[in-house]
């Protein structure tokens, strides 16, 4: 069904309100869950807030949480999240940083112990409409396993690289798996198959199974290199945030543990360069002409396809499972246990 | 051929300083070239000997040049390198940079004009080993295509990535093309056919010849994903080192014009973290003892082919083309015009 974009970011954040949230924190998350499903990533939409509400029930986040922030040196802050929403720990990070970025240049923050921080495009896309270039990263439980191998032993270690350019910021934001388990799921919930190289079963074979994958672990995307980023994400965030790694990550998919996934973002204050958005808009506007290898698939920039399905859900409505939203009206009308769905990464 | 490192060493630095390079300057591209060659990159090693040679005889090289520093804030470095060494360039601003990350946790430099890195590998284990994370970038001539396009419109923009782990760093190194242009030239000069998905032909049309592909364009890595990072790569850099775009890049491949590619150095010193080195190390150590596919395929690291290959290579001598070696020998012995060889990326 489709629903108004506006009312939807008023029910979640009425929900949020409902369990605890101050208003301005329910309104953030709620931006961040309606910006995932506005852009086509209903994994990283309202199919997640059940589960927010449920772990807020079970104290598992702490709604008014900012968390508490050592500078380490000049440019390097330290974020305990204590625990708070993702989006409200990351986004008081972020205005710190893009402040301190703009005296000394650069600024790095390590986050660890906050919820999760739902589509990273959010945050870089923000600081980069602001002139701030941002590469973000994050990670998650096991679920993807390394090249040549059978067992999930990386998370699907998001990154994304937000830098400005006219006439809109170049935003990328990507897993480091080849699909999202919010695929396989997807697929398993249809009874489609999966293709070949998507996932691998719980022995550690290929399968066709969404079924099968589900119990299994995902592939990194482009093979040795893509592992090669997943794994120097997982490394990296660790050693900056203090955060866990994958196999003993919980926290961001579940209702029963604390968050201990790790964050990080770099902000960079570019130096002026006349012309040079004119100049970076250009070259991007020369890649979308240039030849397609088939002719009705133009070539694309990062991004265009999140903002033309944001661009159709804000005019038609906002593309969402009817059973999730009766789920959510009835919770809100007469509070009650909101049915749990799956989350998944 | 197999010749003894030390020797291949003081070959190349001794043909650096015949051509005019200041001893220490010669010695350090000489070895960045040795290096490459023992760790099995031989479009990075000795190969580029002569073409460096050709560009300082051209006076497209300035060897002398150290870069001109300017700190556009307290951890933002602007480097003009003077069309100087790429190894000498970077390691001056690397060593501003580790020491200014000391003080602030985070520092940055964007470099233009200067000659060809070569092996990024080189930087960020060097810092890595003295305990401070790196990422390098490097942007290069339009080899690449879009995913979904037909013609080379970005750089084969390499990444490298140095973090501290016990017991030596994790040093990830890698181009974002699917295969280095040097691949499809060995490939056509021993008349081999390549795979489809490497590379199109000058009319945009996947091809298995390999000399149809030297003409034409490589495929991204890791499809979509992998050409989003590999445009990453190429805004980030041309936004930050004011360097030029792929299609306007010259100079890291031919002995005609200045270098004008850019390259990108952030350096972030780590938060004291007790255990971390070692809690790194086992992790690692389990990624490599997880079961793999293959079981005679077992789970590696980024960089364990290289260090394997580089400690046989000490051991049994480096591995060269008899050709090269003699025309190297022959032009210190009595100089004469070099028998320059193509380079690529």
């Amino acid at each position: 069904m489709r629903v108004d974009a506006a009312e939807a970011r008023g029910l979640a954040s009425a929900l949020l309100v409902q369990f605890g949230a101050p208003s301005h924190h329910a309104q953030l998350q709620a931006d961040l869950l309606v910006e995932a499903q506005l852009r086509g990533h209903p994994s990283h939409g309202l199919l997640r807030l059940p589960r927010l509400l449920e772990r807020m029930e079970k104290g598992l986040i702490n709604p008014a949480a900012l968390g508490h922030h050592t500078w380490q040196s000049a440019s390097m802050l330290i974020v305990d999240g204590q625990q708070g929403f993702g989006p409200v720990v990351a986004m008081n990070a972020l205005a710190e940083l893009v402040g301190r970025a703009k005296q000394t240049g650069i600024s790095i923050a390590g986050i660890r112990n906050a919820n999760h921080l739902g589509m990273l495009a959010y945050y870089v896309e923000k600081a980069a409409s602001e002139g701030m270039i941002v590469l973000a990263f994050s990670t998650s439980e096991a679920l993807v396993h390394p090249f040549g191998g059978k067992q999930a032993m990386l998370g699907t270690n998001p990154l994304a690289i937000g830098i400005p350019a006219g006439p809109s910021p170049f935003v990328l934001d990507m897993a480091t798996g080849t699909v999202s388990m919010g695929k396989i799921h997807d697929h398993a919930l249809r009874g489609e198959p999966i293709p070949i190289g998507w996932a691998l079963d719980r022995d550690g074979n290929p399968t066709t199974d969404a079924t099968m994958a589900k119990a299994g672990s995902l592939a990194p995307f482009g093979a040795a290199k893509g592992y090669g980023i997943g794994l120097a994400i997982e490394l990296l965030v660790a050693s900056l945030a203090g955060s866990a790694l994958a196999p003993d990550v919980r926290g961001t998919l579940d209702a029963d543990h604390f968050a201990n996934k790790g964050d990080l973002f770099i902000v960079i204050n570019p130096p002026a360069q006349p012309h040079l958005s004119q100049t970076l808009a250009t070259y991007l506007a020369d890649l979308r002409l240039s030849p397609p290898q088939q002719p009705t698939h133009p070539v694309t920039i990062p991004g265009d396809g999140g903002q033309r399905r944001r661009t159709a859900s804000l005019q038609h409505g906002l593309e969402i499972d009817a059973d999730l939203w009766a789920s959510l009206s009835g919770a809100l009308a007469a509070p009650s246990p909101i049915a749990t769905q799956d989350v998944y990464s």
